[in-house]
């Protein structure tokens, strides 16, 4: 306490009601609802503010996928003729959306808050310290009042494969990133980044694109339509798949030359690029976990709070990647504000279980969306999942392509809905959505999940005619209503 | 009774549970939910089974603006580059979409529910009788048992001005068919009608395009926002809106020739065709409602099980446009399963006052869509009809342009979204949205309007990142969660 009080005379500004690692999306709303719960909030970041999310991965990739998705969307429209899509120009887009890698604009969002904004690498120092390592060299050790938020995000894992760290080889922050798209491009995984970036590249020009999956196919986390439609939409434009084949060795004599991927079985891939999209992991190295006894190389625990299990005094939290709950950008941001408020409420003495103070949603199963042609689209548990769990289940599914509105967007509109129902409760627990345009279909299985909202009464909430989510009727309808 | 009697043992065939006057997604939604409760049934149909949404309004209409609305999404996607849109390859994909005007699908579903088709005029002779006028000049009395709906729908109205109906104008019947597309089209009146199918015409080759309202703006039902949002993208796209007119008189020299329309202030319109889309009026005329004492020109009263006010034990029933509840195609058949399923309940003597079996949602404000560029789509109550209601309501408003999906639409992206809440129960009483592809954001707000889902609840409804639809997440914090 002594220490506190000290720093508090000597240097008042190095004080905080609220420190956050890391400015991404979720920290960066840790600091925007704590501030606007009356608190003082400072936040640290050594890269740009805004994040992995901004610059590295959601924001540039759907740059990139928009104009190949709606490509397809006109290709199955009669009397339309589209011209070759301008890579250029798409890349140029791209770099707009992602402000020139300049975050002005997100530091001054934090700045105007108020918060300060601390550019260096910050890390926990025991207690309610973070010192923060600044541009210059030199060091600044900020003290908190009440919490400190880890929100450090995740890094692409890159697998142990011999030669495959050697070769450089892109990750999501490369893809989407990409000055020019290479003519042929391997892609090593079959997951959400996987599938949007070998769309991408490939509708953008790369036109030997192959996908190399270990498992049976893509998707592999969602329900097995999903992935099966995006895998025929891949074969009929031309990208191949391999499922089932483990990369065993990567060459890449020149950096920057020509890759070759030898797999456990089948030929050996040549391409000119290869994107390595196998997972992320919790950034929590070097971020001082040590310093408060925590374990490093994990996730950071966190009850539905986001506070940190462990931690003496429970002033440690954690929001987003890091803490290894839902790592989807949303989600982090959903986790953020909960932080924020429960923070804010804890240090006015409020009560500090309102429902707005615990992350609920996560309990539900995340929200997703993949950006691909078809776009897929999930919320709460799959079938197997729901099964897993012990839930008393009947799942129905109803082809998409046969909606009025689907069949009115495109001739060969291809896509599948599922819904997953607790028979017990007669609720939503899941559902999934696969075809062209789905991704805002998502939302309102959102809500039915998230608010349990009785199938009875889903019945009375009438999709409007010819839009896609006339689906709803037929899943119900499919259901026995 | 003995008229009855002696019938059933003449033809038995003439005698069903049910009788349906009109084979409209109403009409035939009614027959499908009665059958599927144990019930007989026959569809009796004057023109083509699946009615005018499915050859004259919805489906075609649909069909035609699809490629207008791809071309305005792809317009604003840097890289991207499109054609002119070939009309004549539009107007037979609409052709394709209304099965060519022939109806053997839908008569084919009919019958395979199994229920009997009869082709010819129907009304109503007496109590549980219907008379059909078949093609071959001859009739048929049918009875039924328990019910007769009445499914018949509504016609366009064609207001009293001189010279008009002489002009032989467009409705929203012959503007859906057209077989080509003039180069001049004036457009009377400023609803959903009349700006869908301006945009369609004008975006297929009508380059003169004159839209005429009496009020002071497009979709004048509808939060404000709408109309001004649709209104900046006809002008931006060379669609006149001339507003606060009135046409006095209409002079068409030469069958099919230029048409000239006289207004109320300002030079006359000259045009190649005329469209009048004000407003449609439900079908009671020579339905035979005198023959049971209801009163004709009048929509048919009912109540929430769908059954005809002031008819003796309580044997008629009405759906759709008929009834002037909703006159929405989606409505009409929700009221239709409603229907089916209540006079199912009704003759095997079950309890009638399930949740299912009463007419929930039209008292919420029904959904609906409007299919421009922008789209707009609201369900339950704007401000003002909130507001006129007596309701305790706080309204927020959000720049759909400003949520990250919509940017990542393209650029230029326009739109708003609103939320009407209902500030004494903490529930959304309705919410619109306008903007490129909206369309599919409606249902959310349905399912939370209808089922009531409370702000707090929908406050963990997390939207996805980035979908448009996060402008859930803005509306609600805009109201302060």
């Amino acid at each position: 306490m002594s220490k506190r009080v000290f720093l508090r005379e000597a240097v008042v500004s190095d004080e905080f009601d609220v420190i956050v690692i890391g400015a991404g999306p979720a920290g960066e709303n840790v600091a925007g609802r704590a501030v606007r719960g009356g608190l003082s909030a400072a936040v640290v970041e050594e890269n740009l503010a805004g994040g992995e999310c901004s610059y590295w991965a959601c924001v540039p990739s759907k740059a990139l996928l928009r104009p190949v998705d709606l490509a397809g969307e006109v290709g199955r429209v009669p009397g339309m003729s589209l011209g070759p899509i301008d890579a250029a120009a798409v890349l140029a887009r791209r770099d707009e959306a992602v402000s020139h890698m300049d975050d002005a604009g997100q530091v001054e969002w934090i700045t105007g808050l108020p918060a300060e904004f601390v550019r260096g690498r910050g890390r926990l120092d025991g207690p309610k310290r973070v010192r923060v390592s600044l541009p210059d060299g030199s060091e600044r050790l900020l003290t908190a009042r009440h919490a400190v938020v880890l929100a450090t995000g995740s890094r692409a894992v890159v697998p142990p494969v011999p030669g495959l760290a050697e070769a450089e080889p892109w990750t999501s922050r490369e893809v989407t990133a990409a000055k020019a798209v290479p003519g042929r491009l391997a892609v090593i995984g079959g997951g959400v980044v996987a599938c949007e970036m070998a769309q991408a590249m490939h509708g953008l020009g790369a036109a030997e694109t192959t996908v190399l999956v270990r498992g049976g196919g893509l998707l592999e986390r969602m329900e097995p339509f999903a992935g099966q439609l995006v895998a025929e939409s891949f074969a009929a434009s031309g990208i191949t798949v391999r499922t089932g084949v483990e990369v065993v060795r990567v060459e890449r004599p020149e950096r920057g030359g020509p890759v070759t991927v030898h797999l456990s079985e089948g030929p050996p891939v040549e391409a000119d690029e290869l994107l390595v999209a196998t997972g992320r992991r919790p950034a929590t190295a070097g971020v001082g976990l040590e310093s408060v006894g925590l374990p490093v190389g994990k996730p950071v625990q966190v009850d539905d709070s986001m506070r940190a299990t462990g931690v003496e005094d429970g002033w440690l939290y954690a929001v987003g990647d890091v803490n290894g709950r839902d790592l989807i950008t949303h989600m982090g941001k959903y986790q953020a504000r909960v932080c924020g408020d429960v923070i804010a409420a804890r240090a006015r003495g409020e009560k500090d279980d309102r429902p707005g103070l615990r992350d609920v949603a996560g309990g539900y199963g995340a929200p997703q969306v993949v950006f691909t042609d078809p776009q897929v689209c999930a919320v709460g548990r799959t079938e197997a999942q729901a099964r897993s769990e012990g839930f008393n289940v009947r799942a129905v599914e109803y082809d998409l392509g046969s909606v009025t509105g689907a069949y009115l967007l495109g001739d060969g509109y291809r896509g599948r809905a599922k819904a997953v129902v607790d028979e017990d409760r007669k609720v939503l627990l899941g559902v999934t959505f696969a075809g062209p345009g789905a991704a805002e279909l998502l939302h309102a299985a959102t809500i039915a999940v998230t608010a349990e909202v009785p199938l009875e009464r889903l019945w009375h909430a009438v999709p409007s005619f010819p839009t896609v989510s006339e689906v709803w009727l037929r899943l119900l309808e499919t259901y026995g209503l």
